[in-house]
């Protein structure tokens, strides 16, 4: 009888095997392990600090080690073939799908791609080496060649027993490819319709010719848009003759789509969806350090403008006080508006076409904001300071600032996306510094005017 | 013959429909939008401002209304609901699936929800009520009861026979589920098998029953998570007595995994992911304002901290200069940490069992960070102001502000989600005030020991 699955049962997991392998008997933390799935095992693998990750590594059923190896981070992925020799290695990925070997290829040694690619047959030799003549992140990538073809003009009692003698289905197939004899891609029959229809009816009558193939060379985040678009479970891949060169499945979509995920989140951060949480300590500083410094070079920016203050400041210190009030509210609001665009150009949703209407309204939000928050901050300059113009000049600089910010999330965004940079990489460093700069020099800038006049 | 794909089609299809719309001529604009399945009409919707959405959406074909409705965030939902009538509505959703309208069952009026109600039959009205019975984001709430049972002591061929005499077969079926005579859940029996086997085959022999089926009161996230570890495209929902309820479908799943990211990326900037680009200004000022308040009492935090070092900063105002880049270095390298962590803790490769290797993982990165940063800032300041003392009160402050920044983007997080608050939305302004706060405070209390002693 079946168990229910149980909450947050990664979390149960971690903690069991934690406890497990504190006890340093590898025997109860073996039998764990190998009740998982590969995917849950690689979860786990990716929980594990470095040294307890090879324990546990060690301990996998070596059938698992391929498709382990298919689900976790590159990171990851990197510190588990450190502690395997070349031949487990071989042994390991020889078996994987097409899709899976494709997937890996960029990670494994050179030699043991020979070695795997002199383990295959000519045809799956083929046919890994067409995969990989594709580019990274697109359809041709993707696909596994695993499809199931039939004829238009046979009924389904002959595909039914087709399949009978084939005596195998390959996972994830929801369709049969209808194909003309020189193998294009014509339509697709839902298994369900072979199930439901009379054995004499003829495939032709059940093509289903309205959706179109994917072509090989679309990008792996269209092919991603399209599959929630569409529901598919699969879809035909056909290149620029309309020839079926194999199969994409939803499995392969669903990963792209959490990946395109943890890419918005956390390269706002400066980092990688591939990023180890364990990631050994100088490989990791080496990968932060570099985003620190660009904005350490920001930071810099905003600090000379500040230095071009130090007069103004000399006369009235409270200036230093409040700056940063300025300065921070600026970057706020501006990163609301940049996770919204960021959003919407990952989705396709914006566009030259409505750039305007969005600008307006941004600018329209922010008027409101800075009227208000403006005028509580100013409030509270004058209770705090008693300087009724103290009071004006922050009030004038947070309008100005917040401005700025709305104006720098709908269009800092859209540019670097026109120069071919990542928005949602670049976006928060280029914003910040617009924020901080136009903060500190609207802020001292009007305070000049204004108290030293 | 199919046409393959082309490359950015959303971004393709909304430049045609604003071109059109901009002609004016809606004859083109309707037969465009209904070429189009529901998901891509609810996309192009939240791509257009809010005159133009309301143009649109009174072309789509109301056939699709339904499921365009299904499609779009929430906000969006709002709009569009806000132009319809109670009759529209009603014969939009009343052919929906019980899933579906369990989704919609929330924004539409009470009025409407007992028209539906009542244009159903007894069996799907009961179903309804069963499915809006359940906690919203659980498993109850995403299940269809449209299942498809057999039972075990039959064969292969009652079983095909019956699918044909049925006639038709839920979407996304791969799998029957095998019940016993009081509907317990025994295990699945995957389609591709009854291709396959030979006709005489009981069914018995077929069975999978290593799965486990989803309790109705799991989490949604959980039931995510368990789908991309186990790659299903379908799976039995039971309650607390293992009596089969209904199952869940990949496409919905797609949809929580595309919403979770969503949620990670625009909480960090206190918005939804239900969050409409386009939404009315007196709504996104409100909601936006919220935020901006709640940042605005961190930033008075800091600034009171400023503020108890005037008499510092009035001795010397290069430390004004300086102040911003010790705390948004803090603040920078914090929310790397925080970024991690949360997509740790939603993974739930974070728990009490792994913080203490964590911890002393990003003590060790932040010590290097501050060495080498702290060490550039402290120079630069050396060369900025020729004060060997301010240098070195910078590069202090640094390792102490970037030591801080790692405890708290590690701890602060944890702590937040023990308190049951959400780290994607409350982490990042928790982290910057203690960077700010921990940054000035560091700098210009170093300051006031060295320099003014």
């Amino acid at each position: 009888m079946a168990d229910a699955v149980r909450h947050d049962k990664t979390a149960r997991q971690l903690r069991l095997l934690s406890d497990a392998l504190d006890t340093g008997r590898l025997g109860p933390v073996r039998r764990l392990v190998n009740t998982l799935s590969p995917a849950e095992i690689g979860n786990l693998l990716e929980s594990l600090p470095v040294a307890k990750r090879a324990i546990v590594w060690g301990l996998v059923d070596p059938e698992d080690d391929g498709e382990v190896l298919v689900h976790v981070g590159e990171d990851v992925r990197e510190s588990l073939l450190a502690e395997m020799d070349e031949d487990e290695i071989v042994a390991a990925v020889e078996d994987l799908d097409i899709d899976d070997l494709a997937l890996l290829a960029e990670d494994l040694p050179d030699t043991v791609i020979e070695e795997v690619l002199k383990s295959m047959d000519r045809e799956n030799r083929e046919r890994l080496e067409q995969v990989l003549s594709y580019g990274e992140d697109t359809a041709g990538r993707l696909m596994n060649p695993d499809v199931i073809t039939v004829r238009a003009d046979v009924t389904v009692d002959v595909v039914l027993r087709y399949l009978r003698l084939r005596g195998e289905i390959p996972e994830h197939t929801d369709h049969l490819f209808v194909v003309s004899r020189r193998h294009q891609y014509l339509g697709r029959v839902a298994i369900a319709a072979l199930l439901t229809h009379d054995v004499s009816t003829p495939i032709n009558e059940l093509i289903d010719d309205e959706q179109p193939a994917i072509a090989v060379d679309t990008s792996s985040d269209e092919v991603a848009s399209q599959f929630s678009h569409h529901d598919w479970i699969s879809a035909p891949v056909v290149d620029g003759n309309n020839i079926l060169l194999g199969r994409i499945t939803i499995d392969d979509v669903v990963d792209i789509i959490r990946e395109q995920g943890e890419h918005q989140a956390l390269s706002a951060a400066g980092l990688d969806e591939d990023e180890d949480l364990f990631s050994p300590v100088p490989r990791a500083f080496r990968r932060r350090v570099v985003w620190l410094a660009v904005n350490l070079g920001t930071a810099f920016l905003a600090s000379a403008v500040v230095g071009q203050f130090q007069g103004t400041i000399d006369r009235l210190v409270a200036l230093a006080v409040l700056m940063p009030i300025v300065a921070g509210m600026g970057g706020n609001a501006g990163t609301q508006v940049l996770a919204l665009m960021v959003r919407g150009l990952a989705l396709g949703q914006v566009g030259a076409s409505n750039v305007r209407p969005l600008v307006w309204k941004e600018v329209r939000v922010a008027l409101l904001n800075g009227l208000l928050i403006g005028g509580v901050v100013g409030l509270a300059t004058w209770a705090w300071f008693h300087d009724h113009e103290l009071a004006l000049v922050i009030f004038g600089a947070m309008i100005i600032n917040l401005l700025s910010a709305a104006l720098a999330g709908v269009l800092v965004p859209l540019t670097l996306k026109r120069l071919r940079l990542d928005p949602a990489l670049a976006g928060g460093v280029v914003l910040t510094t617009v924020t901080d700069v136009m903060g500190f020099f609207s802020f001292l800038g009007l305070a000049t005017l204004v108290l030293l006049r």
